[in-house]
């Protein structure tokens, strides 16, 4: 990872789990064949099945991939807080906002193609984001004890709030009239608002 | 449409059109063949193409009626509140949730497949949901004006807030913890968040 989680910088997925992003951001997983996989790689197919064992391999591969960078930047971005829930709840969901400005098509995979995993894979996957969403909860439900949260259930906030982010993927394109930034301060604006985040908060505690 | 816009009992779509809904909805689009539709709808291939002249006609089709069913409710919803920008907006977004507890592969199969759409059938289905969107934004718009609301960006929000409620099919299942009767009064609480509807709005004018 970047030292900065609020860097997104090129993913590190190989050529062929590109490709195989890239096939199933257009055409799903089902509509998509090693052949094609292999031909947007530039590979034979035998090349393609040296390195990735099969089509589920690839999914669980590339989405495994989306995942694990996102918790990583939401981690190091709930460590750079200032220590109080508010701001910790700030940071990760500016981590998630900004996940799904950079990786739209791992996102659009990530969340379309659970119903195609296999059982195993597919938990190691719903691990990962209900970990994601778990940070956002607690981070709520701590809130509520500082007084800076009133939010009757946090797990079903952090739902949401999940949710609404990663609904950024689905129309946001990079060079439209709307920038990052500004975007990155409206949809936090907008989880602030599901959360119950309360504007007469406390000043954060040292 | 039944009698009350709040009501969606079973859709009419018709064998071959519902087994379209369910192959799009489990293979994805360019994962689904006629001959599939077919086998799921108990037709012969000449059979089905004899009511369908092709996928891209089922498709539009499925999405169509699901977009024209949420339009109707949405409208009557609109005409059915109390005259208030901010009870016309409880109303629009209160039938979007409804419709997205009671539509859930439709709703999936039309905001996941829009990629798979010749243009001039998307053209129709993205105006739709701009239609959709604009009785979000205009309500809001005008409850900036009543004092009901304080908005600085209405569209963006109405894009929130229809995002928000796509979500909801994506997660709820029947008979499971969430009572829908709580999910649309929790949904609707989080939508005027998004929104920047006050609390201490004016009573509604006569």
């Amino acid at each position: 990872m970047a030292a900065d989680w609020r860097e997104f910088g090129d993913d590190t997925l190989n050529a062929p789990l590109r490709a195989a992003l890239e096939c199933f951001a257009a055409h799903g997983y089902h509509g998509t064949s090693i052949r094609m996989v292999a031909d947007v790689a530039g590979l034979s197919v035998p090349g393609l099945y040296h390195h990735h064992r099969s089509k589920q391999e690839l999914l669980n591969k590339v989405v495994g991939a989306a995942m694990d960078e996102l918790l990583a930047h939401t981690r190091a971005a709930a460590e750079d807080s200032d220590g109080t829930p508010a701001g910790r709840f700030d940071n990760i969901v500016t981590a998630l906002i900004l996940f799904h400005l950079s990786r739209r098509q791992h996102a659009f995979v990530a969340s379309t193609e659970m119903r195609s995993m296999n059982p195993e894979v597919r938990a190691v996957h719903v691990a990962s984001r209900d970990e994601e969403q778990e940070m956002i909860s607690s981070a709520i439900a701590e809130g509520n004890e500082s007084g800076e949260f009133d939010c009757p259930s946090p797990v079903d906030a952090a739902r949401a709030v999940s949710s609404l982010c990663v609904s950024i993927a689905n129309w946001y394109r990079p060079g439209g009239a709307l920038d990052p930034n500004d975007i990155v301060a409206q949809y936090l604006g907008f989880c602030r608002s599901i959360a119950g985040r309360l504007d007469d908060a406390p000043a954060p505690r040292g």
